[in-house]
């Protein structure tokens, strides 16, 4: 039985559930910033444990999670969203005394309901949702990156009963990968996370199958590519996001709806002023936001107009 | 007065019409293939023909087009939309005697309605749409680049009373700077631009302004910043775009609208299979365009998910 901890570098031995992009870069990623404890990888697949091991990402894998868990003091849980239900409920089989929990989902009500609902009560207060903002069209261990996460942002989402040291522990594990720490209720998580990430992937999805139903993409170039590049990410990840954000999901996209009216309206009553005014808005928002951060990446990349 | 030619070796004089990204783009491109002759530059502020001088994308200056296009056996329009009617309004004056003039607007069917209303009938006839697809977010003569337009698709849209001399000038205009030439009607390009460049831009830059409202900006990250690129556009030569492409903005929008409702009621009911066969279709047709142009830049790219 793990004893209580409250940072990472207490902990001798690790449970990276899911050993794709996310759950490969955590393991790379601790063991580039100097992590000597044991990682664990568990998987359904042995192929895909033994790539993972292959690649330096875990220490050691397992199929089986009752095993792996068994003097874990921390587990990490990088399935897609559709799995987490099916692995709380064997965690919650095991022994989870002191064993802190965190996640990678990218929502997080549902997560936090579903850790609630089905961990013993002592161990839910050991659970902090994380959303490591970071991540790659990509999938599977061998595209994972131990610097997949350096430097952006990760949203945890403690909640009034959350165990301090616990919340301690997760925080110091994002940061010894690099992240920049946010705190926010997972409701505000759900609703930012929507308008940033899970909108523009819907638009982008949506952008693609109407491009190629006007029979566009053989004229289609970088600024098509940048803007649907989202459109190749894993779709199994990408349905179980809208499923556990459904509600922030359905505002967001009326939301979305009003501006695209408007915007019908400006360019059918020929709006030049009011065209204007939303171009000019909209750059600015976005160079604003481009400036500080100096990460996104705008730096040499060409597209259309 | 020039005489004829059918390929752009035997053109001595260009004059380039708006010293831009573009314009800068094309004068630079043209000499890094070893094209010899004069490209006079023309535009409304000496600054930014100073500037387009002294980086090497003119070999002459001039504010006064009428004064530029004397001599010239070529004349590329590299303004926004919006200064078309007013510049081929004054080209209108000049001797167009077996001159070829092309243009780089990102609509077709206004600019070549412009060129047939506004120029004499045999000029008219020595006029080729052109829409090479190359651009960038930045703008201005500094960031003109000689490789801009290499390997891109550039399209023509002659008509049936298009001169095939002029047409072949163009042509080979266009091949110099290393593009992929595509020929199609005006009404046919507006329509498939409209949807892989017009309203994916509109898209984005609304993309902004709610992720704005929801107050999401500081969880952005690097899938944002891709899918929003283009909306740090120049303002004016979209709304330009948008004004002079206005019915088959209205209908991709309509188009986009009926997708969103419909990608709405997966999410609202909950329609795992509907929703993944929407998410693998996309993916498939962009995985698909993406592989065989090798250029959509997806390489190293990381994202949010």
């Amino acid at each position: 039985m793990p004893v209580r901890h409250n940072h990472i570098s207490q902990v001798r031995r690790i449970a990276v559930v899911g050993t794709g992009l996310l759950g490969g870069s955590i393991g790379l990623g601790l063991r580039a910033a100097g992590y000597t404890g044991s990682i664990v990888g568990v998987g359904r697949r042995q192929e895909t444990l033994d790539r993972a091991l292959a690649r330096g990402c875990i220490t050691e894998g397992s199929t089986s999670l009752a095993k792996a868990v068994t003097d874990c003091d921390f587990v990490v849980l990088a399935t897609p969203l559709g799995a987490f239900e099916s692995t709380i409920t064997k965690l919650a089989a095991s022994d989870l005394t002191n064993v802190v929990i965190t996640d990678v989902g990218s929502t997080k009500r549902a997560v936090c309901d579903m850790a609630a609902r089905l961990l013993p009560e002592n161990a839910s207060r050991q659970f902090v949702g994380s959303h490591p903002m970071a991540g790659s069209e990509r999938h599977g261990p061998d595209h994972a990156d131990a610097a997949l996460f350096a430097g952006r942002p990760c949203i945890l989402t403690p909640e009034a009963d959350t165990d301090a040291d616990a919340l301690a522990v997760v925080e110091s594990f994002w940061q010894m990968l690099g992240m920049k720490l946010l705190r926010m209720t997972p409701d505000e998580h759900d609703d930012k996370v929507a308008a940033i990430s899970h909108l523009p992937h819907a638009v982008a999805v949506l952008l693609v199958e109407l491009a190629a139903a006007f029979d566009g993409l053989n004229v289609a170039s970088t600024g098509f590519a940048d803007t649907t590049r989202v459109a190749s990410g894993d779709p199994a990840v990408w349905q179980g996001i809208f499923q556990t954000n459904r509600e922030a999901m359905l505002h967001t996209l009326d939301a979305f709806d009003d501006r695209l009216a408007a915007f019908r309206k400006l360019v059918e009553t020929d709006d030049v002023e009011g065209m204007l005014a939303l171009l000019k808005s909209a750059k600015q928002t976005r160079d604003g936001w481009c400036k500080p951060t100096g990460d996104c990446g705008d730096k040499n990349t060409k597209e259309n107009h």
